[in-house]
């Protein structure tokens, strides 16, 4: 390692990384490198962090909720107070606007997740405490045991930073350690987290190992890592193609992995829903596919109408406005890449690119906002081919000749994160609706009516997930407290357990006065 | 197939398998042959039987959970009126008792499994649904979409049957059509079961291929079933060699494979408990390890003791109980062969064999009960070999050195379904049992305390399961309504949908008066 390169937090404290190579972040506004060097870690770097995030993790559930609450409230006030630097610096390494998109809305709901994360924590009715007072068996949910790694994504350096995002609040939460591998397009943003985590570690009474940093590693450490037997689970948001291999490596081990790995967020407009307002959908539609420059995990790449005048009018309405408007600045050169792709394999495989489809010049990393046209029948050749995500402001609209084709397109689509019906207010879809909405729900975590998928509510009824390969499972969400905690979680049964003996949650006092508690089958915060 | 094999049920008939092979039972108690003829089905019967249930998925999501809450306890009452003849036929095809295990303790409980899961689905509660008032997010778990694969142990053909049993019972609860796989050693068990199974069909108005059976298949079309796109799930209880098998195929295709594959279900007994009552102990531990011939998941196949005076008594005391019991028969050749391997390993590295370990001479599958012991540093030379569930009654007790080696063995072990600890009564263990307990807590599914693990209540609290190899996912249970059910369920988000589309259990009305639901962060049963 260079001597100038950043230090790794390892164990609670901030140590030069083992000798190796190094990495600089790319200012995707003019396509230079940062002056900051960071390491790639060797896999003794990852192997001690799992010793101590080992020893942390039966630490952690010695001292129970309280100080991880504390801790998660302590971190989002001192990030708070680092907002102007944060802002800044993430700006400078992933170009996405500091206003209103880094500074108004996505910082905002970094805070906002780790305070919900802190309640859900100090309100404990997460774990779902189940007795049987007859037979004496109680339950809940509990630690996995170990560190939990979570790899984070490159579009959102705030909301899913490996330290301190959704995924982060979730693991810690559920009172888990957690070994934290940044982004490498945005390694300054995350090593301001880290420094604001550590600060909070010590003032929350938290165990040093309790949150560590690496800044990078080798793919193949990276599958080491997450089939280790140390490892108690992993999360990973990102591309398909790594997350099918972290998953192999995973699933081979018998770690559990939560992905994040593609989806196409299929937008079918019914015919009424096209006749009543096509240019308040086209616009919609527009404005959600340009958001970050398409670079959103739930940014509407499918859409699917029928092949009428009216469809026909609104591919004229949405090819308009692509091609009227100026291609943002992408995240990376291995995203304009991928939509280099994308585009020559579409066209390749017989859509009609109708927008876009070009690098234009001038500086950072940029693609024309890009639309795409089929037929259904051409659709309905390669489904799979259809439906891969292309990650930027790349859509395919496709024509269905008649509703039956419609609905058949919906039976061939894979698990997506996102699915969306149109329709006209006055009920008239209604029909069309029926026929679609059973074949879609099964196929998407989150149901939409009349809206575009981007923009990711935190609440408690959110799924942020779907069927594979979407995610690696249909149950679980990866945005929303209480649930998202439970990826993170192992179920914990204690049968004939000395009362004294049982976690405070299961004993017969309610142990905050407000927890919920399943009681013989009932839900109830009363004490027994 | 030879014209007088059994027919297979697929879509609501019976009718003839593929020409293909044929199997016959084997009677544990003679090693003789049954007469009847049951058929190994070729992929064709399976892909029809998956084309029928497909459209069985879309057709139970329509009519809602009425009709399945029905079948359930129509079929449990026609069960009901076949208990003679399915104690009789369980008791031929597996050499259990038919009193008190079979008709007085497996029975009742695979009844009792059949009501509660009709009443959790008539509940609803079960679903979750989680309703942000401000936001207008609505999310519950609902059914997969798909049909759900059973594949049934060897050693409950009631309460496990993959057409009967609790996979069967949680999955169609949940919404789902089952296409069950019957245990090959009592075809004709689930051939009756299945008979009820389809008149409760018809009187319930369930759709005709919500429950379907074949009765084997070559192994390669079990990997291929358990990953073909149109199956939802899978469950498998059995072997650790097939069942990783089965894994395999499914985390590939991204299908929910549900496992419960192995356990040595550690006994820690701490020196406090041993002085106390070294011959109530022995007792409780020897009669554990002869139920059911020791085939049962949850057999004490790992006991860790002191190796002090006391600890090589309690050997000598468990060496007698075992010497002086008849061997019960084995319910098939195959777990004879099993248990010949395991002793044959055991010894080769380095275990010292106390007691059996012989086939004794007579009719039918039998292993004398066996029992091995172990030094500390024997074990932790090697501890994944010594951990290996041995299926039947084989044991191996391990001697530790002090308590440091005790604690040492305990964190070196895999996921298991129980782990136990025995401690004095009056408290004078209590500084043992708290440096064993949280490093056991990670590693199994159930913890007890001064208890052994056999005897697995079916109760909301209850968790049968355990962090992988036990199971494959650290956070289910097989047994226990409502959570079982939350294996067949995806989460399904509703956002901006029109309220009169969403699913009845989301709506402001209560559905039933009495269904909990997550309002706003409180579980309520009122309308909203």
């Amino acid at each position: 390692m260079r001597p100038r390169a950043f230090p790794i937090l390892v164990d609670g404290h901030w140590r030069p990384a083992g000798a190796a190579e190094t990495f600089r972040a790319v200012n995707p506004a003019t396509g230079e490198f940062f002056p900051g060097e960071y390491p790639i870690s060797p896999w003794t770097d990852i192997a001690e962090a799992l010793a101590a995030g080992t020893r942390a993790a039966l630490a952690m559930a010695a001292i129970g909720p309280e100080p991880v609450s504390r801790f998660l409230e302590i971190f989002s006030e001192l990030v708070e107070g680092r907002k102007e630097e944060l802002v800044a610096t993430a700006h400078l390494e992933t170009a996405l606007p500091s206003e209103p998109r880094l500074g108004s809305v996505e910082f905002p709901r970094l805070l906002d997740q780790l305070r919900q994360a802190a309640a859900a924590c100090r309100d404990r009715s997460w774990c779902r405490a189940t007795i049987d007072t007859k037979l004496k068996i109680h339950s809940m949910f509990g630690p996995l045991g170990g560190p939990v790694v979570i790899m984070g994504p490159n579009n959102f350096p705030f909301a899913y930073n490996a330290l301190g995002g959704g995924d982060f609040a979730a693991a810690l939460a559920a009172g888990n350690p957690v070994l934290a591998k940044s982004h490498p397009g945005y390694p300054s943003t995350t090593r301001i987290m880290a420094e604001a985590a550590l600060d909070a570690l010590g003032a929350a009474g938290l165990p040093s190992a309790s949150v560590q940093l690496l800044y990078h590693f080798a793919p193949e450490d990276g599958l080491r890592l997450v089939s280790h037997p140390s490892v108690a689970a992993s999360a990973f948001t990102g591309s398909r193609l790594s997350g099918m291999a972290l998953k192999e490596a995973a699933d081979r081990a018998g770690k559990p992995i939560y992905l994040e790995m593609s989806s196409a967020n299929p937008v079918f407009i019914l015919p009424g829903a096209l006749a009543e307002r096509p240019e308040e959908i086209a616009g919609e539609l527009f404005r959600s596919c340009l958001l970050a420059a398409g670079q959103m995990c739930t940014k509407p790449g499918l859409v699917v109408i029928l092949d009428d005048p009216a469809g026909r009018a609104f591919v004229d309405s949405v090819k308009n406005a692509f091609e009227g408007s100026e291609p943002g600045i992408l995240l990376g050169p291995k995203v304009l890449e991928g939509l280099r792709e994308a585009s020559t394999r579409l066209a390749g495989r017989g859509a009609e690119l109708v927008a876009g489809g070009r690098d234009p010049s001038g500086l950072g990393f940029r693609f024309s906002p890009t639309l795409f046209t089929l037929s259904g029948t051409g659709f309905l050749r390669d489904p799979a081919a259809f439906q891969v995500e292309s990650f930027g402001t790349l859509s395919l609209i496709v024509l269905a000749r008649d509703m039956a084709e419609m609905k058949e397109i919906a039976s061939r689509l894979e698990g997506h994160l996102t699915g969306a019906v149109y329709s006209h207010r006055d009920g008239r879809d209604d029909r069309e609706y029926a026929a679609i909405e059973p074949i879609l729900r099964t196929k998407v975590g989150r149901l939409l009516n009349d809206k575009m998928p981007t923009g990711v509510a935190v609440s408690p009824a959110m799924n942020h997930g779907g069927p594979y390969p979407a995610t690696g499972h249909p149950g679980f969400t990866a945005v929303g407290f209480p649930a998202a905690m439970l990826r993170f979680a192992a179920l914990h049964c204690y049968d004939n357990v000395r009362p004294e003996r049982l976690p405070v949650e299961l004993r017969n006092a309610n142990p905050t006065g407000e927890m919920w508690r399943f009681v013989d089958g009932q839900w109830t915060t009363r004490s027994l």
